[in-house]
Protein backbone atom coordinates (compact mmCIF):
# COMPACT_ATOMS: atom_id res chain seq x y z
CA UNK A 1 0.00 0.00 0.00
CA UNK A 2 3.01 2.02 0.03
CA UNK A 3 2.89 3.22 -3.57
CA UNK A 4 0.15 5.02 -4.34
CA UNK A 5 -1.20 4.46 -7.89
CA UNK A 6 -4.50 6.11 -9.09
CA UNK A 7 -6.59 2.88 -8.19
CA UNK A 8 -5.11 3.11 -4.69
CA UNK A 9 -6.31 6.33 -4.00
CA UNK A 10 -9.46 5.83 -5.18
CA UNK A 11 -9.79 3.31 -2.75
CA UNK A 12 -8.12 5.58 -0.06
CA UNK A 13 -11.23 8.14 -0.48
CA UNK A 14 -13.41 5.03 -0.37
CA UNK A 15 -12.52 3.62 2.74
CA UNK A 16 -11.07 4.95 6.00
CA UNK A 17 -7.91 4.45 7.68
CA UNK A 18 -9.88 3.25 10.61
CA UNK A 19 -11.88 0.73 8.20
CA UNK A 20 -8.53 -0.41 7.15
CA UNK A 21 -7.57 -1.07 10.46
CA UNK A 22 -10.67 -3.21 10.89
CA UNK A 23 -10.52 -5.15 8.15
CA UNK A 24 -7.06 -6.33 8.81
CA UNK A 25 -7.50 -7.17 12.06
CA UNK A 26 -10.49 -9.53 10.98
CA UNK A 27 -8.31 -10.98 8.26
CA UNK A 28 -5.76 -12.10 11.09
CA UNK A 29 -8.62 -13.39 13.23
CA UNK A 30 -9.84 -15.29 10.54
CA UNK A 31 -6.98 -16.39 9.19
CA UNK A 32 -5.61 -18.04 12.62
CA UNK A 33 -8.87 -19.90 13.68
CA UNK A 34 -8.62 -21.99 10.31
CA UNK A 35 -5.27 -22.52 10.53
CA UNK A 36 -4.74 -23.88 14.33
CA UNK A 37 -8.36 -25.57 14.87
CA UNK A 38 -7.56 -29.61 15.26
CA UNK A 39 -3.68 -28.73 15.81
CA UNK A 40 -3.37 -31.63 18.89
CA UNK A 41 -2.81 -29.84 22.11
CA UNK A 42 -2.37 -30.38 25.90
CA UNK A 43 -2.70 -28.56 29.09
CA UNK A 44 1.48 -28.90 28.91
CA UNK A 45 1.93 -27.84 25.56
CA UNK A 46 -0.85 -25.52 25.11
CA UNK A 47 1.87 -22.60 26.71
CA UNK A 48 4.49 -22.98 23.44
CA UNK A 49 1.76 -23.91 21.42
CA UNK A 50 0.22 -20.23 22.08
CA UNK A 51 4.00 -18.43 21.94
CA UNK A 52 4.09 -20.20 18.61
CA UNK A 53 0.36 -18.68 17.10
CA UNK A 54 1.50 -14.97 18.60
CA UNK A 55 4.53 -15.31 16.87
CA UNK A 56 2.60 -16.15 13.85
CA UNK A 57 0.15 -13.36 13.51
CA UNK A 58 2.68 -10.83 14.38
CA UNK A 59 4.27 -11.11 11.24
CA UNK A 60 1.69 -10.15 9.84
CA UNK A 61 1.19 -6.90 8.27
CA UNK A 62 -0.48 -4.07 9.82
CA UNK A 63 -0.46 -6.28 13.48
CA UNK A 64 0.97 -4.46 16.75
CA UNK A 65 -0.06 -6.44 19.40
CA UNK A 66 -1.44 -10.07 19.80
CA UNK A 67 -2.12 -12.14 22.86
CA UNK A 68 -3.98 -15.83 22.70
CA UNK A 69 -4.93 -17.98 25.17
CA UNK A 70 -6.24 -21.35 24.76
CA UNK A 71 -9.00 -22.54 27.48
CA UNK A 72 -7.43 -25.49 29.17
CA UNK A 73 -10.57 -26.50 30.65
CA UNK A 74 -11.75 -27.51 27.33
CA UNK A 75 -8.56 -29.84 26.77
CA UNK A 76 -10.14 -33.07 27.57
CA UNK A 77 -8.11 -35.75 27.29
CA UNK A 78 -9.47 -38.34 24.47
CA UNK A 79 -8.76 -41.75 25.43
CA UNK A 80 -4.72 -41.00 24.15
CA UNK A 81 -4.58 -38.44 26.66
CA UNK A 82 -4.18 -35.33 24.51
CA UNK A 83 -6.91 -33.11 22.95
CA UNK A 84 -7.79 -30.76 19.69
CA UNK A 85 -7.34 -27.14 19.47
CA UNK A 86 -11.28 -26.41 18.72
CA UNK A 87 -13.00 -23.06 18.38
CA UNK A 88 -14.31 -22.20 21.43
CA UNK A 89 -10.90 -22.61 22.98
CA UNK A 90 -9.69 -19.25 21.41
CA UNK A 91 -9.03 -16.30 23.87
CA UNK A 92 -7.51 -14.09 21.47
CA UNK A 93 -7.25 -10.36 21.69
CA UNK A 94 -5.34 -8.56 18.65
CA UNK A 95 -4.49 -5.10 18.07
CA UNK A 96 -3.79 -3.54 14.18
CA UNK A 97 -2.92 -0.17 13.00
CA UNK A 98 -2.93 1.47 9.67
CA UNK A 99 -1.12 4.95 9.58
CA UNK A 100 -2.81 7.14 13.02
CA UNK A 101 -5.82 4.49 13.60
CA UNK A 102 -6.22 1.59 15.54
CA UNK A 103 -8.48 -1.24 15.84
CA UNK A 104 -8.80 -3.83 18.86
CA UNK A 105 -10.72 -7.08 17.87
CA UNK A 106 -11.09 -10.17 20.10
CA UNK A 107 -12.36 -14.03 19.39
CA UNK A 108 -13.50 -15.47 22.46
CA UNK A 109 -16.88 -17.74 23.24
CA UNK A 110 -20.19 -16.04 23.35
CA UNK A 111 -22.98 -18.89 23.34
CA UNK A 112 -20.99 -21.54 22.68
CA UNK A 113 -20.05 -19.78 19.66
CA UNK A 114 -16.20 -18.78 18.68
CA UNK A 115 -17.38 -15.04 18.69
CA UNK A 116 -14.68 -11.88 16.41
CA UNK A 117 -16.05 -8.42 17.34
CA UNK A 118 -14.76 -5.35 17.71
CA UNK A 119 -13.33 -4.39 20.85
CA UNK A 120 -12.78 -0.54 20.24
CA UNK A 121 -11.48 1.10 17.60
CA UNK A 122 -8.99 4.42 18.21
CA UNK A 123 -7.25 7.63 16.26
CA UNK A 124 -3.57 8.48 18.15
CA UNK A 125 -3.74 11.93 19.22
CA UNK A 126 -7.77 11.48 19.33
CA UNK A 127 -9.09 9.13 22.22
CA UNK A 128 -6.28 7.48 22.99
CA UNK A 129 -4.72 8.43 26.47
CA UNK A 130 -1.31 10.21 25.83
CA UNK B 1 -26.65 -10.07 17.11
CA UNK B 2 -30.37 -10.56 17.38
CA UNK B 3 -31.24 -9.65 21.59
CA UNK B 4 -30.23 -6.44 22.05
CA UNK B 5 -28.12 -6.79 25.35
CA UNK B 6 -27.15 -3.07 26.71
CA UNK B 7 -23.19 -4.49 25.98
CA UNK B 8 -24.53 -5.11 22.46
CA UNK B 9 -25.99 -1.55 22.17
CA UNK B 10 -22.77 0.24 23.30
CA UNK B 11 -21.16 -1.21 21.04
CA UNK B 12 -23.49 -0.76 18.16
CA UNK B 13 -22.58 3.18 18.99
CA UNK B 14 -19.06 2.23 18.65
CA UNK B 15 -19.23 0.90 15.33
CA UNK B 16 -21.24 1.40 12.39
CA UNK B 17 -23.28 -1.19 10.14
CA UNK B 18 -21.09 -0.18 7.70
CA UNK B 19 -17.72 -1.41 9.78
CA UNK B 20 -19.67 -4.51 10.64
CA UNK B 21 -20.13 -5.45 7.15
CA UNK B 22 -16.65 -4.86 6.53
CA UNK B 23 -14.95 -6.93 9.99
CA UNK B 24 -16.95 -9.87 8.54
CA UNK B 25 -16.07 -9.61 4.86
CA UNK B 26 -12.43 -10.20 6.17
CA UNK B 27 -13.24 -12.79 8.66
CA UNK B 28 -14.65 -14.71 5.91
CA UNK B 29 -11.46 -14.11 3.52
CA UNK B 30 -9.23 -15.02 5.66
CA UNK B 31 -10.76 -17.80 7.28
CA UNK B 32 -11.11 -19.63 3.63
CA UNK B 33 -7.44 -18.99 2.55
CA UNK B 34 -6.30 -20.57 5.63
CA UNK B 35 -8.83 -23.25 5.38
CA UNK B 36 -7.93 -24.24 1.75
CA UNK B 37 -4.31 -23.18 1.12
CA UNK B 38 -2.80 -27.11 0.70
CA UNK B 39 -5.50 -28.92 -0.80
CA UNK B 40 -4.48 -31.03 -3.59
CA UNK B 41 -5.81 -30.09 -7.07
CA UNK B 42 -5.97 -30.28 -10.33
CA UNK B 43 -7.40 -28.60 -13.47
CA UNK B 44 -9.84 -31.36 -13.91
CA UNK B 45 -11.04 -30.95 -10.11
CA UNK B 46 -10.51 -27.26 -9.73
CA UNK B 47 -14.11 -26.60 -10.36
CA UNK B 48 -15.56 -28.48 -7.91
CA UNK B 49 -13.62 -27.52 -5.07
CA UNK B 50 -14.29 -24.05 -6.32
CA UNK B 51 -17.82 -24.70 -5.28
CA UNK B 52 -17.26 -26.68 -2.35
CA UNK B 53 -15.23 -23.49 -0.86
CA UNK B 54 -18.63 -21.40 -2.10
CA UNK B 55 -21.33 -23.63 -0.37
CA UNK B 56 -18.66 -23.51 2.44
CA UNK B 57 -18.43 -19.57 3.02
CA UNK B 58 -22.09 -18.94 2.35
CA UNK B 59 -23.12 -20.66 4.88
CA UNK B 60 -21.21 -18.72 7.49
CA UNK B 61 -23.27 -15.39 9.29
CA UNK B 62 -23.57 -11.84 7.11
CA UNK B 63 -22.48 -13.80 3.81
CA UNK B 64 -24.92 -12.81 0.47
CA UNK B 65 -22.91 -13.66 -2.48
CA UNK B 66 -19.25 -14.67 -2.91
CA UNK B 67 -17.51 -16.38 -6.27
CA UNK B 68 -14.43 -18.31 -5.73
CA UNK B 69 -12.20 -18.68 -8.83
CA UNK B 70 -8.66 -20.78 -8.64
CA UNK B 71 -6.10 -20.26 -11.17
CA UNK B 72 -5.96 -23.00 -13.41
CA UNK B 73 -2.40 -21.38 -14.92
CA UNK B 74 -0.79 -21.85 -11.28
CA UNK B 75 -1.64 -25.39 -11.05
CA UNK B 76 1.43 -27.06 -12.60
CA UNK B 77 1.42 -30.43 -12.01
CA UNK B 78 4.04 -32.10 -9.81
CA UNK B 79 5.76 -34.87 -10.51
CA UNK B 80 2.57 -36.89 -9.82
CA UNK B 81 0.40 -35.10 -11.79
CA UNK B 82 -1.86 -32.68 -9.23
CA UNK B 83 -1.25 -29.39 -7.62
CA UNK B 84 -1.51 -28.00 -4.38
CA UNK B 85 -4.18 -24.41 -3.70
CA UNK B 86 -1.35 -21.93 -2.86
CA UNK B 87 -2.69 -18.09 -2.18
CA UNK B 88 -1.59 -16.99 -5.17
CA UNK B 89 -4.48 -19.44 -7.05
CA UNK B 90 -7.50 -17.62 -4.98
CA UNK B 91 -9.52 -15.08 -7.00
CA UNK B 92 -12.21 -14.33 -4.81
CA UNK B 93 -14.87 -12.07 -4.34
CA UNK B 94 -17.42 -12.02 -1.57
CA UNK B 95 -20.29 -9.47 -0.18
CA UNK B 96 -21.00 -9.15 3.46
CA UNK B 97 -24.20 -7.16 4.61
CA UNK B 98 -24.87 -5.66 8.11
CA UNK B 99 -28.60 -4.48 8.13
CA UNK B 100 -28.46 -2.29 5.52
CA UNK B 101 -24.66 -1.90 4.53
CA UNK B 102 -22.98 -3.89 2.66
CA UNK B 103 -19.26 -4.55 1.93
CA UNK B 104 -17.53 -6.13 -1.51
CA UNK B 105 -14.61 -7.56 -0.43
CA UNK B 106 -11.97 -9.21 -2.66
CA UNK B 107 -8.76 -11.70 -2.25
CA UNK B 108 -6.57 -11.62 -5.33
CA UNK B 109 -3.15 -11.78 -6.33
CA UNK B 110 -1.51 -8.74 -6.54
CA UNK B 111 2.42 -8.30 -7.12
CA UNK B 112 2.74 -11.51 -5.73
CA UNK B 113 0.92 -11.51 -2.71
CA UNK B 114 -2.79 -13.05 -2.15
CA UNK B 115 -4.19 -9.38 -1.66
CA UNK B 116 -6.73 -9.01 0.12
CA UNK B 117 -8.65 -5.27 0.05
CA UNK B 118 -12.33 -3.75 0.21
CA UNK B 119 -13.87 -3.28 -3.24
CA UNK B 120 -16.44 -0.68 -2.27
CA UNK B 121 -19.28 -0.57 0.65
CA UNK B 122 -22.71 0.63 -0.01
CA UNK B 123 -25.90 1.69 2.04
CA UNK B 124 -29.33 0.07 0.61
CA UNK B 125 -31.36 3.02 -0.37
CA UNK B 126 -28.30 5.63 -0.35
CA UNK B 127 -25.40 4.85 -3.06
CA UNK B 128 -26.73 1.33 -4.38
CA UNK B 129 -28.72 1.27 -7.93
CA UNK B 130 -32.20 0.90 -7.77
CA UNK C 1 9.58 -44.23 -7.28
CA UNK C 2 9.20 -45.44 -10.87
CA UNK C 3 13.56 -45.08 -11.36
CA UNK C 4 15.22 -47.20 -9.33
CA UNK C 5 18.40 -45.80 -7.83
CA UNK C 6 20.62 -47.92 -5.83
CA UNK C 7 19.16 -45.99 -2.55
CA UNK C 8 15.52 -46.81 -3.81
CA UNK C 9 16.46 -50.63 -4.04
CA UNK C 10 17.78 -50.85 -0.78
CA UNK C 11 14.99 -49.30 0.62
CA UNK C 12 12.69 -51.98 -1.32
CA UNK C 13 14.36 -54.36 -0.16
CA UNK C 14 13.65 -53.06 3.49
CA UNK C 15 9.90 -52.82 2.63
CA UNK C 16 7.40 -54.69 1.27
CA UNK C 17 5.24 -53.48 -1.43
CA UNK C 18 2.58 -53.95 0.93
CA UNK C 19 4.06 -52.29 3.76
CA UNK C 20 4.15 -49.42 1.24
CA UNK C 21 0.53 -49.40 0.49
CA UNK C 22 0.07 -49.25 4.31
CA UNK C 23 2.42 -46.05 4.39
CA UNK C 24 0.62 -44.62 1.82
CA UNK C 25 -2.85 -45.04 2.94
CA UNK C 26 -2.35 -43.86 6.18
CA UNK C 27 -0.68 -40.46 4.66
CA UNK C 28 -3.61 -39.90 3.05
CA UNK C 29 -5.88 -40.73 6.19
CA UNK C 30 -3.70 -38.30 8.21
CA UNK C 31 -3.74 -35.88 5.37
CA UNK C 32 -7.05 -35.57 4.72
CA UNK C 33 -8.74 -35.14 8.52
CA UNK C 34 -5.92 -32.24 9.30
CA UNK C 35 -6.63 -30.27 5.52
CA UNK C 36 -10.57 -30.32 6.14
CA UNK C 37 -11.65 -30.46 9.64
CA UNK C 38 -12.88 -27.10 10.82
CA UNK C 39 -14.67 -26.28 7.00
CA UNK C 40 -17.90 -24.94 7.45
CA UNK C 41 -20.62 -27.36 6.72
CA UNK C 42 -24.41 -28.37 7.08
CA UNK C 43 -26.34 -30.90 5.76
CA UNK C 44 -27.54 -29.11 2.64
CA UNK C 45 -23.87 -28.29 2.00
CA UNK C 46 -22.08 -31.85 2.88
CA UNK C 47 -22.47 -33.97 -0.10
CA UNK C 48 -20.90 -31.69 -2.48
CA UNK C 49 -18.12 -31.68 0.62
CA UNK C 50 -17.54 -35.24 0.27
CA UNK C 51 -17.06 -35.24 -3.42
CA UNK C 52 -14.68 -32.21 -3.32
CA UNK C 53 -12.66 -34.48 -0.54
CA UNK C 54 -12.88 -38.00 -2.27
CA UNK C 55 -12.21 -35.89 -6.00
CA UNK C 56 -9.01 -34.03 -3.93
CA UNK C 57 -7.43 -37.40 -2.52
CA UNK C 58 -7.78 -39.37 -5.46
CA UNK C 59 -5.27 -37.40 -6.98
CA UNK C 60 -2.79 -38.23 -5.07
CA UNK C 61 -0.08 -40.99 -5.90
CA UNK C 62 -1.05 -44.81 -5.02
CA UNK C 63 -4.86 -44.11 -4.51
CA UNK C 64 -6.92 -46.57 -6.24
CA UNK C 65 -10.24 -45.52 -4.62
CA UNK C 66 -11.51 -43.45 -1.79
CA UNK C 67 -15.52 -42.74 -0.36
CA UNK C 68 -16.18 -40.15 2.17
CA UNK C 69 -19.08 -39.79 4.07
CA UNK C 70 -19.92 -37.13 6.65
CA UNK C 71 -22.31 -38.02 9.31
CA UNK C 72 -24.86 -35.86 9.20
CA UNK C 73 -26.41 -36.51 12.26
CA UNK C 74 -23.43 -34.75 14.37
CA UNK C 75 -24.19 -31.50 12.19
CA UNK C 76 -25.53 -29.63 14.95
CA UNK C 77 -26.29 -25.93 13.34
CA UNK C 78 -24.82 -23.83 15.40
CA UNK C 79 -26.11 -20.24 16.64
CA UNK C 80 -25.86 -19.46 12.65
CA UNK C 81 -27.49 -22.51 10.96
CA UNK C 82 -23.92 -24.47 10.17
CA UNK C 83 -21.34 -26.74 11.35
CA UNK C 84 -17.48 -27.25 11.43
CA UNK C 85 -16.79 -30.43 10.02
CA UNK C 86 -15.22 -32.78 13.24
CA UNK C 87 -12.98 -35.73 13.75
CA UNK C 88 -15.41 -37.38 14.69
CA UNK C 89 -17.71 -37.22 11.36
CA UNK C 90 -15.81 -38.41 9.16
CA UNK C 91 -16.38 -41.90 7.57
CA UNK C 92 -13.60 -42.89 5.18
CA UNK C 93 -12.57 -45.84 3.56
CA UNK C 94 -9.45 -45.50 0.97
CA UNK C 95 -7.80 -48.55 -1.24
CA UNK C 96 -3.96 -47.87 -1.95
CA UNK C 97 -1.68 -50.02 -4.75
CA UNK C 98 1.87 -50.43 -4.40
CA UNK C 99 2.31 -52.50 -7.68
CA UNK C 100 0.35 -55.78 -6.55
CA UNK C 101 -0.18 -55.01 -3.45
CA UNK C 102 -3.61 -53.32 -2.25
CA UNK C 103 -4.28 -52.15 1.17
CA UNK C 104 -8.07 -50.89 2.22
CA UNK C 105 -8.05 -48.58 5.42
CA UNK C 106 -10.35 -46.66 7.09
CA UNK C 107 -11.24 -43.68 9.39
CA UNK C 108 -14.55 -43.24 11.07
CA UNK C 109 -15.32 -43.05 15.11
CA UNK C 110 -14.59 -45.33 17.59
CA UNK C 111 -15.44 -44.96 21.30
CA UNK C 112 -15.75 -41.17 21.01
CA UNK C 113 -12.20 -41.10 18.62
CA UNK C 114 -11.34 -40.90 15.47
CA UNK C 115 -10.10 -43.71 14.66
CA UNK C 116 -7.45 -44.84 11.75
CA UNK C 117 -6.83 -48.68 10.90
CA UNK C 118 -6.00 -50.99 8.63
CA UNK C 119 -9.35 -53.06 7.19
CA UNK C 120 -7.33 -55.22 4.71
CA UNK C 121 -4.15 -56.36 2.98
CA UNK C 122 -4.17 -58.74 -0.81
CA UNK C 123 -1.36 -58.82 -2.97
CA UNK C 124 -3.30 -59.31 -6.39
CA UNK C 125 -3.28 -62.62 -8.10
CA UNK C 126 -3.52 -64.13 -4.67
CA UNK C 127 -6.37 -63.19 -2.33
CA UNK C 128 -8.16 -61.54 -4.56
CA UNK C 129 -11.28 -62.40 -6.46
CA UNK C 130 -10.35 -62.76 -10.00
CA UNK D 1 -6.53 -51.11 20.94
CA UNK D 2 -6.40 -52.27 24.47
CA UNK D 3 -9.36 -54.43 24.97
CA UNK D 4 -9.41 -57.00 22.42
CA UNK D 5 -12.93 -57.57 21.23
CA UNK D 6 -13.01 -60.68 18.26
CA UNK D 7 -12.73 -57.88 15.39
CA UNK D 8 -9.95 -56.62 16.54
CA UNK D 9 -7.80 -59.93 17.22
CA UNK D 10 -8.75 -60.94 13.68
CA UNK D 11 -7.40 -57.93 12.85
CA UNK D 12 -3.86 -58.53 15.14
CA UNK D 13 -3.53 -61.37 12.71
CA UNK D 14 -4.14 -59.50 9.35
CA UNK D 15 -1.35 -56.82 10.38
CA UNK D 16 1.59 -57.45 12.20
CA UNK D 17 3.05 -54.63 14.58
CA UNK D 18 5.28 -53.75 12.34
CA UNK D 19 3.13 -52.64 9.61
CA UNK D 20 1.01 -50.59 12.00
CA UNK D 21 4.32 -49.15 13.21
CA UNK D 22 4.30 -48.18 9.64
CA UNK D 23 0.65 -47.18 9.52
CA UNK D 24 1.16 -44.76 12.66
CA UNK D 25 3.73 -43.28 11.47
CA UNK D 26 2.35 -42.35 8.01
CA UNK D 27 -1.00 -40.99 9.66
CA UNK D 28 1.19 -38.37 11.37
CA UNK D 29 3.44 -37.15 8.57
CA UNK D 30 0.40 -36.49 6.58
CA UNK D 31 -1.41 -35.07 9.31
CA UNK D 32 1.37 -32.72 10.54
CA UNK D 33 1.84 -31.60 6.65
CA UNK D 34 -1.56 -29.91 5.50
CA UNK D 35 -1.95 -29.25 9.83
CA UNK D 36 1.01 -26.22 9.37
CA UNK D 37 1.32 -25.52 5.72
CA UNK D 38 0.29 -22.03 5.02
CA UNK D 39 1.04 -21.06 8.55
CA UNK D 40 3.20 -17.34 8.46
CA UNK D 41 6.35 -17.94 9.34
CA UNK D 42 9.83 -16.08 9.02
CA UNK D 43 13.98 -17.38 9.87
CA UNK D 44 13.18 -15.74 13.75
CA UNK D 45 10.01 -17.18 14.40
CA UNK D 46 11.07 -20.87 12.75
CA UNK D 47 12.49 -22.29 15.97
CA UNK D 48 9.55 -21.60 18.14
CA UNK D 49 7.47 -23.28 15.40
CA UNK D 50 9.52 -26.55 15.05
CA UNK D 51 9.18 -26.65 19.09
CA UNK D 52 5.40 -26.32 18.50
CA UNK D 53 5.00 -28.53 16.02
CA UNK D 54 7.27 -31.44 17.58
CA UNK D 55 5.12 -30.87 21.35
CA UNK D 56 2.01 -31.60 19.17
CA UNK D 57 2.69 -34.57 17.41
CA UNK D 58 4.25 -36.17 20.32
CA UNK D 59 1.18 -36.26 21.92
CA UNK D 60 -0.23 -38.47 19.28
CA UNK D 61 -0.35 -42.06 20.36
CA UNK D 62 2.69 -44.70 19.34
CA UNK D 63 4.77 -41.41 18.85
CA UNK D 64 8.61 -42.12 20.12
CA UNK D 65 10.54 -39.40 18.41
CA UNK D 66 10.45 -36.59 16.33
CA UNK D 67 12.05 -33.94 15.14
CA UNK D 68 11.24 -30.73 12.88
CA UNK D 69 13.28 -28.61 11.00
CA UNK D 70 12.08 -26.42 8.35
CA UNK D 71 14.56 -24.66 5.38
CA UNK D 72 14.79 -21.41 6.51
CA UNK D 73 16.83 -20.62 2.48
CA UNK D 74 13.39 -21.23 1.43
CA UNK D 75 11.79 -18.41 3.61
CA UNK D 76 12.14 -15.89 1.22
CA UNK D 77 10.25 -13.09 2.68
CA UNK D 78 7.51 -11.55 0.84
CA UNK D 79 6.35 -7.85 0.66
CA UNK D 80 5.36 -7.62 3.83
CA UNK D 81 9.10 -9.34 5.55
CA UNK D 82 7.41 -13.15 6.31
CA UNK D 83 6.91 -16.41 4.56
CA UNK D 84 4.31 -19.56 4.96
CA UNK D 85 5.62 -22.66 5.89
CA UNK D 86 5.54 -24.89 2.28
CA UNK D 87 5.77 -28.58 1.59
CA UNK D 88 9.14 -28.57 0.70
CA UNK D 89 10.33 -26.74 3.40
CA UNK D 90 9.55 -29.46 6.02
CA UNK D 91 12.60 -31.67 7.42
CA UNK D 92 10.67 -34.37 9.88
CA UNK D 93 11.90 -37.46 10.95
CA UNK D 94 9.21 -39.66 13.05
CA UNK D 95 9.82 -42.96 15.40
CA UNK D 96 6.66 -44.54 15.92
CA UNK D 97 6.55 -47.86 17.75
CA UNK D 98 3.62 -50.23 18.66
CA UNK D 99 4.75 -53.04 20.96
CA UNK D 100 8.26 -54.15 19.85
CA UNK D 101 8.26 -52.90 16.92
CA UNK D 102 9.98 -49.49 15.09
CA UNK D 103 8.88 -47.58 12.60
CA UNK D 104 11.30 -44.72 11.54
CA UNK D 105 9.91 -41.97 8.55
CA UNK D 106 10.99 -39.60 7.04
CA UNK D 107 9.48 -35.94 4.96
CA UNK D 108 12.01 -34.14 3.37
CA UNK D 109 12.00 -32.72 -0.42
CA UNK D 110 13.00 -35.16 -3.27
CA UNK D 111 13.07 -33.60 -6.74
CA UNK D 112 11.13 -30.92 -5.44
CA UNK D 113 8.17 -32.79 -4.34
CA UNK D 114 7.76 -33.27 -0.29
CA UNK D 115 8.63 -36.92 -0.11
CA UNK D 116 7.47 -39.42 2.50
CA UNK D 117 9.03 -42.50 2.98
CA UNK D 118 10.16 -45.20 5.09
CA UNK D 119 13.41 -45.06 6.27
CA UNK D 120 14.30 -48.10 8.75
CA UNK D 121 11.82 -50.35 10.50
CA UNK D 122 13.33 -52.69 13.68
CA UNK D 123 12.18 -54.58 16.04
CA UNK D 124 13.50 -54.40 19.50
CA UNK D 125 16.03 -57.36 20.80
CA UNK D 126 16.14 -58.47 17.03
CA UNK D 127 17.96 -55.84 14.80
CA UNK D 128 18.40 -52.82 17.24
CA UNK D 129 22.41 -52.23 18.28
CA UNK D 130 21.69 -52.93 21.74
Amino acid sequence: MGDETPANLEEAIMTTDRELAIFEAAIKLGALYHQWVGTPVSRASAELLEKAIEKSVILQPYVEEISVGLDRSLMTPNMHGYSEVAGLMFHVEIVTRVRFSYCRARLSPKDDYPYMEIVECNEAGKNTPD
